[in-house]
């Protein structure tokens, strides 16, 4: 099945167009505590089906996509008693879509649901492509499963009033993208800030759309990430071990922080490794410097960082660390393996590159 | 893919063929009290996989197929640094493969798993299909996935220290199995008797693949349970029913007994909905009634029973209770709504032939 894809900022229309052509089931709407205050008003307005279902709230943020949370969103689900016809509508960032797509995969072994993001990394990444899942003992997303929504329904009327630090971590992924696809769709978003005003919403959703297809062509050929799925990792590997890294040292850096950052990082490791080009990965440096700052780290944060990449779900064995990497822009190579050296050598390169002393 | 069934006695050969066959991966061994002190030795022994093999022993017991279990064994594989290439070997019955393989279901999003059965029930039932989950929030398989084994390798060697009720437990399944097939199936299984020494377990095997096989072929067409694969499902709203039941009472009842019960009553709901022949459904009724007794049960139990198969995961809305009928033998009719009065009728029914007061 082949998820559908809605980019309107009429989201209560789609919504309810959606909800008729699944047969009008019982809906069950997740929202974190910050979308069931701020966002569901607006739709409860705008949307029939929306208006007549179960809320289903869970607490907000990455710290809470864990196992207590997951059995609480079962257990209101046996509270409401829904079916496995019943329709879950998740309302809200990454941590919605994630855990409430994981609860409907597993509960009665398996629901529909659909995805409405709130936030423009849900967007472009989350809310597309089926991983969904939780954190587990300290690491992200180790339990999950692939179970694609049937729509996902995209728009930037939710945008508005997003922190800056939100959108540019959005605008991370957007990035990443650019970068798997080609020289002209990177150069478009490496020419836009993605600052307000220089970016206004009217441009952000063509933006969008165009960014959420390279993501879903991928995926479309490799759902269960066997293969070339694994290009959508690039930065991630070292993004994900900068983002655990960062809550163990308690001070949490965003996600998309830790992808641009990753992503700086990877470019090295492709130019070291595969030979991708010195000037495209020193403009793309620049960029992130401008835009993100720079992630401060020491060699002695090394060791810590390396021991996390070890931990991820693309190694196939526990001492190999597997990246997806770039021959060039477009041409991504997936499970190349570097070494502790080399992944050190390539943080050394990422301390310059950021002016970090 | 279709899951691969081996039938033989030679289980240590055939573990070590599936083993070099999936590229030698890192093996985690998953068994429950009882089969790592009792068939594991046997297996260490046969098999050079199983001997290098990470163990991972969870308590046995249906009670523990829960949470916190799933839990533990999402930490052990995380402890031994378990791959998405990691390869689970589920050795028990049952409540080791349904959990064994939501574990690796979910872990890091899906690891490949084999299912070696320990008890008939399990070789007839658990181990074929790809249903994994775990009891949740008071009921069974409340929560799981559909995720296929590669293999199960299905002997009879570990069932010679079997209680006599385990093997029942198992041969109502293929009492269910036969009456999905046809007659001649069936009949076959009529005329044995499940108690030893009238069946030996050499003429065991053909009786369990002929059993398994059916099971295969209705679920390769259905892995999902949209269709088909309901009627699979046949004698097991009610059973289900049963076995909820008897735990609330404290009072538990085996699996593949409450699922003898449970057919006698829907074959009751067949003749009355569906015309199913009424001399079948006696000499059915006097099979289970000769071999597995009387489930004692008042029409004061009635609206308990109903409730508990409101909850059945069949159920596509709340007011309706769905079921597999049978309209003869090998002619299964999925989805077939029942009232309260109706499914009373049928107990009552199953009272008389029950020889129940």
């Amino acid at each position: 099945m082949k998820q559908k894809l809605i980019f309107t900022n009429l989201v209560g229309e789609a919504v309810d167009g959606l909800v008729a052509e699944l047969g009008n089931p019982q809906i069950a709407v997740v929202a974190d505590t910050n979308t069931a205050q701020f966002v569901l008003p607006l739709l409860v307005n705008d949307s029939k089906a929306v208006a007549g279902a179960t809320v289903i709230t869970v607490k907000s943020g990455d710290v809470n996509k864990n196992i207590d949370t997951l059995a609480d969103l079962w257990k209101k689900l046996s509270a409401m008693e829904a079916t496995r016809n019943t329709l879950v509508i998740n309302l809200g960032g990454g941590v919605v879509s994630d855990m409430g797509g994981f609860a409907a995969a597993t509960f009665k072994r398996g629901m529909r649901c659909i995805n409405i993001p709130t936030t423009l990394l849900a967007a472009v990444d989350a809310s597309v492509g089926g991983k969904t899942g939780i954190n587990f003992n300290g690491l992200k997303n180790q339990i999950g499963a692939f179970s694609e929504p049937e729509a996902a329904i995209i728009s930037t009327v939710f945008f508005n009033t997003l922190p800056q630090q939100e959108i540019l971590s959005g605008y991370a992924e957007m990035l990443k993208h650019g970068l798997l696809e080609n020289s002209e769709v990177l150069g478009k978003l490496l020419a836009s800030s993605p600052v307000y005003p220089l970016l206004d919403p009217t441009r952000l959703l063509p933006l969008i759309e165009e960014s959420v297809l390279v993501k879903s062509r991928i995926v479309e050929n490799d759902i269960t990430e066997v293969g070339i799925r694994k290009a959508l990792n690039l930065g991630h590997t070292v993004g994900h071990a900068f983002e655990s890294y960062s809550y163990e040292r308690k001070s949490p850096i965003p996600h998309g922080y830790a992808v641009a950052w990753g992503l700086v990082v990877e470019l090295v490791l492709s130019h070291m490794l595969l030979g991708f080009p010195s000037d495209v990965l020193h403009s793309f440096a620049g960029y992130v410097l401008a835009n993100y700052g720079a992630h401060q780290i020491t060699c002695d944060d090394y060791p810590a960082l390396i021991a996390d990449m070890r931990q991820d779900k693309k190694n196939l064995a526990p001492d190999q660390i597997n990246f997806t990497l770039l021959e060039n822009v477009g041409v991504p190579r997936i499970n190349i393996n570097a070494t502790p050296e080399q992944i050190g050598a390539a943080l050394d390169i990422y301390r310059d590159l950021m002016h970090i002393a």
